[in-house]
């Protein structure tokens, strides 16, 4: 929320400026890394507890606004800057609600599918805005209603914007955001966490500044948890209103809403609808330097900053609310320089975590999925419960089908010209493929002088823990072993390793190596061969497109393949190797090469035919070492592979 | 099954022969060990698969039969030896009917009520007789019901014993084995597995041999999966019978029964009873030594092994079935002879594991009970599910009352006397109870000249692993740190390893140090100064018998403290410490100390008020060192402890 009124604008303003060099310009994270704390005290809470428990212990924290996108490209951009946002750790992020574009439909773009999407898939507690004039009860309850099936938490409650000049209150309407917020209290009791605005200079349309702090009190009093303001540009403003809240007996916490300015124009643009008065002192700098992006831009950071902290050494403040307008550099500049942005580099498990409250509790997944954790949510979302603790037993849901599954979330980042300059403009044989998986694992550009960063079963660079196999990953590739998800062994290192560390501090890591990989039928019959020195030590699993299925599974139990031991805790065992969910993931990952790949090329063209003959008729191989305390045997099995063929 | 007509002869002359000295003279084990395998492929199977995969593999297996006990002592001893006979591996035991003694009833000695602790306490593959002649359609259902009710999963069909002289057979009523198979099947479709008796040398009612062959193949078609048969005694006999089955069609297992002879007496008894003759060759041995019990029993073992012998060398036999008369030193003796006893090391999980279809999955417990399994089983026997891999949160079920708990077989297996010989005819002072702990740890005889080889919390002496501990717990217990549970830290030993390991081999087994003891508010004070050092390191629970608790645990989650890795399988974690089932384990230990000590002196004698003042003012206390990689700790903790008190 900057101001009910202009949520458009900005939309239009921002996608402009700030979403076209957002995938390209931004060092790409990990998106299986999240910050998100599954295994602490904050796993179970709801938004106001985490508020006061953050407000009790004096840590200071940040939350980001963001506005729904208004194309599918400019969805999947946001997407992405979420995931990265995300590695600062914000308590919360809000996603406004835009009447005039449907924001409770289920279109890509809406309000209510953006917060979905940010709950659920980039693990992200999340508010959703909700305006309640010009629309009927039913409408309301019917929002509210889905929102929870989808398992936000939290919502925003707002008037909106009246429709038209001559706008009047309607009897038994809802005329005022007390309205909603009694709504929802009377219609989903405590479900919410409702959140409502307050307005540091008094709301526009307000009688006067204390008959509006009089309506923000009323909210409270209707139920509302806590309270954002609009923005402000000087601290003063804010302490004083927070002073005047206090004063009439509002307690619940105040967070003030942060506009760093970054540019003339939406500036300008903001200003008119929220009719906000800009200091002259702000004016007397801008206007000289309106034309130069950065020097406004540098000058809203500086400005930020400054004004920040005198919020925070007021002692009242504990965090900070920050309109992005959708972009990403100027807040997290603001966040770091104040020193707020904490990106910890381990994770809270191997693997990106959902925030919501249905799967709070889901602490393993099958390892087949780990860069494509959105894909894996998705395909499970109807799932009634999640395995507590074990993979559990073959009574386990199904997966989705496949067919759902090619939603505009899962598309890859790169446009096709970009993956065809990747992967080739035209393939001449199996080894031009052989080479597209060596590039992507050396991180030497191809033949064409182009790097390989993402590949059709991984959307993201090599993860760090993968460089550590860099060298055996490449020489295998070149042959004909086409890896697309491997992990090193590891005997207890400590939890807070930053290469292979995960969870809180105190514990000790594990992890069984695995090796995942295409190949040919003429490697997996030499392999077959040299598997059987290996029975006791490697469990494999080799399949190809159309279910022939070679394993020495035991009773096709899953084979847990990370695990850490933590003080005071039970033992997490975030992956494992289920055979049962490995025959659903063998179809995606096989459907990936004709999806993402073949279909790059023309019908019937050599290099489409190519990546047919591969998808008709290679294996899908993944192999475990058991013995994880000594040295990895995969690298053994495979040369003595070679060998074999030599 | 010897004959179904002479169990109640059976049970009298064994009981007063074997029963007495069976507690004392026979090596105590640790009774938290146990062979059934829970981790391997066989624990989902039923007894016919079961005996399907051993013939398939061509293993070797025994089975065991056991009466019904006539008094609660009996009883008491009875399961002791299940206990015991449990550790050679016996791929089944049953319990015979004995119509007389209220067969289905729920006193300590019914046939039901054996054949329960049996399957659920001792966690034993158990086949329940069942008799039907003279019993109505609605009598029997019943009893079958409350079988299934209770977890039985095997019956053994069988007429039993018309009363009277005059009996005729009714019509429609139960006159034939063959129509309580018939019975079973049409109510129970194939939930049980069902036996039936085979005679190698007829039926003695039966018109003749192949009639008798032709009613035993009826039983197969009704329904029966497979036969044991009537005792006999040349190898001969048993060859041709399985031929003559074989020749006519029967081609379920058929297990020859064994009837190792014990004695002069009980072998007149059952030939009369059961119509068979003895040979010549064999009257002409025992006659000269007719009143010497051990000749006899050595001539019977000689005996025995050599018929089991040629049964295993004809290949036609791959299962033996012993008639043990309730007795231990002779069956045990053919099958260790024989190289079928197979005494496993290893447990298949760190504590007794039940063999309750229900509890299968059962792979997790609180490690209070570690040396009270029996008393664990029966306060949970009402959970509708077992935790699936975790300990689980906090809807798990509530613990069984403890005053549903003192019962029989629960109750210590030592006689008052020996217990105040052990524990003190009468006490001094706390330190006399110091005493006696610290005897039980070392072994050394108390200062009367007894050895403590129980305590009201553990009714065995001090288990292997914990044997590593035993200098320092001696110290401890000097002191008044009253030691009840500890185990040693545990940095991935193999699962071989004979004192610490379990579950199948190539794995892995952890353990986090672990101690649990009673103690003086006095040394509690000390304590909390000195954890307060320890803080992130050891996780602690103390409470006394009103409850008053003080922890560290975070959001009172279990810990785990034991765990396992294994190829191809997930995590097995199945020790923690929970929190929350420790506040009940504490009503029982403190109840402990009251009803299984103070209740052995007068009321309002000193030595009484010793130990109800320990109970009132004692804390009962636990201690996690979570860093299982480091040297453990929670020595010097309790060190630092005393010095601060110095």
């Amino acid at each position: 929320m900057v101001n009910e009124n202009q949520h458009t604008c900005s939309a239009s303003s921002s996608s402009k400026s700030d979403g076209g060099s957002s995938s390209g310009s931004e060092s790409s994270k990990d998106s299986s890394r999240c910050s998100t704390p599954v295994l602490d005290a904050e796993r179970h809470e709801r938004l106001r507890e985490k508020m006061r428990r953050r407000q009790e212990s004096g840590d200071r924290w940040f939350s980001l606004e963001f506005f729904p996108p208004r194309t599918a490209n400019a969805a999947v951009n946001l997407i992405s800057r979420f995931d990265r946002m995300a590695a600062g750790g914000p308590l919360f992020i809000d996603v406004t609600w835009h009447p005039a574009g449907d924001p409770g439909s289920d279109k890509e773009t809406s309000s209510m599918i953006i917060a979905n999407t940010a709950v659920n898939y980039c693990g992200l507690e999340t508010i959703l805005h909700m305006t309640c004039c010009n629309q009927t009860k039913d409408d309301i309850t019917g929002h509210l209603q889905k929102a929870k099936r989808l398992g936000l938490k939290n919502i925003m409650a707002l008037r909106g914007d009246p429709v038209g000049e001559e706008w009047e209150e309607e009897i038994h309407g809802f005329n005022h955001a007390v309205d909603l917020v009694k709504h929802i209290r009377s219609e989903f009791d405590d479900y919410f966490d409702i959140c409502v605005a307050g307005y540091p200079k008094g709301h526009p349309e307000a009688e006067s500044y204390e008959a509006d702090l009089k309506h923000l009190k009323e909210k409270v009093l209707a139920g509302a948890d806590f309270i954002i303001t609009q923005l402000f540009f000087r601290s003063e403003t804010f302490l004083k209103f927070m002073k005047d809240c206090q004063a009439i007996g509002i307690t619940c916490p105040i967070i003030p809403g942060i506009f760093p300015i970054q540019g003339y124009h939406s500036l300008r643009q903001l200003v008119k609808l929220s009719k906000l008065e800009v200091p002259q002192e702000i004016k007397d700098v801008i206007e000289p330097i309106k034309d130069n992006d950065a020097a406004i831009r540098n000058y809203g950071v500086e400005l930020a900053v400054s004004m920040c902290r005198e919020l925070l050494d007021s002692g009242m403040v504990h965090g900070l609310h920050f309109y992005t307008l959708n972009r990403e550099v100027a807040t997290t500049e603001v966040l770091k320089r104040l020193g707020i942005w904490n990106e910890d580099p381990r994770r809270p498990l191997p693997w990106a975590v959902s925030a919501h409250p249905k799967r709070r509790v889901e602490d393993v997944r099958p390892i087949f999925w780990a860069s494509r954790p959105k894909s894996y949510i998705y395909r499970t979302q109807e799932w009634d419960d999640f395995p507590n603790g074990r993979w559990g037993n073959s009574s386990s849901p199904a997966f989705g089908e496949l067919k759902d599954y090619y939603l505009f979330y899962l598309k890859s980042k790169s446009p096709r010209e970009e993956l065809l300059k990747m992967w080739g403009e035209e393939l001449t044989g199996e080894e031009s493929v052989f080479e597209v998986f060596t590039c992507y694992i050396t991180g030497e550009p191809n033949k064409n002088g182009h790097r390989v960063t993402c590949m059709p079963w991984n959307d993201d660079p090599l993860a760090t823990e993968t460089s550590l196999l860099k060298e055996q990953l490449e020489k295998v590739n070149r042959r004909g072993i086409l890896t697309i998800n491997s992990q090193p062994n590891i005997n207890g290192k400590p939890s807070t390793d930053p290469i292979v560390g995960w969870g809180p501090s105190g514990g000790y890591v594990f992890q069984k190596a695995y090796l995942e990989f295409f190949t040919s039928s003429e490697i997996v019959t030499a392999l077959l061969k040299v598997l059987k020195k290996y029975e006791l030590r490697v469990n494999y699993h080799i399949v190809n497109v159309k279910g022939q299925n070679i394993t020495n599974a035991p009773d096709l139990q899953p084979n847990a393949v990370t695990w850490g031991i933590f003080p005071g805790r039970e033992i997490i065992q975030p992956t494992v190797v289920d055979p049962v969910s490995f025959l659903s993931w063998k179809d995606e990952a096989f459907a990936l090469w004709i999806e993402q790949w073949a279909k790059l090329y023309e019908e019937e063209s050599p290099s489409r035919m190519i990546i047919q003959y591969i998808h008709d008729n290679y294996y899908l191989v993944n192999l475990v070492d058991n013995d994880f305390p000594l040295e990895n045997c995969l690298w053994q099995v495979v040369d003595d592979t070679f060998e074999l063929l030599n």
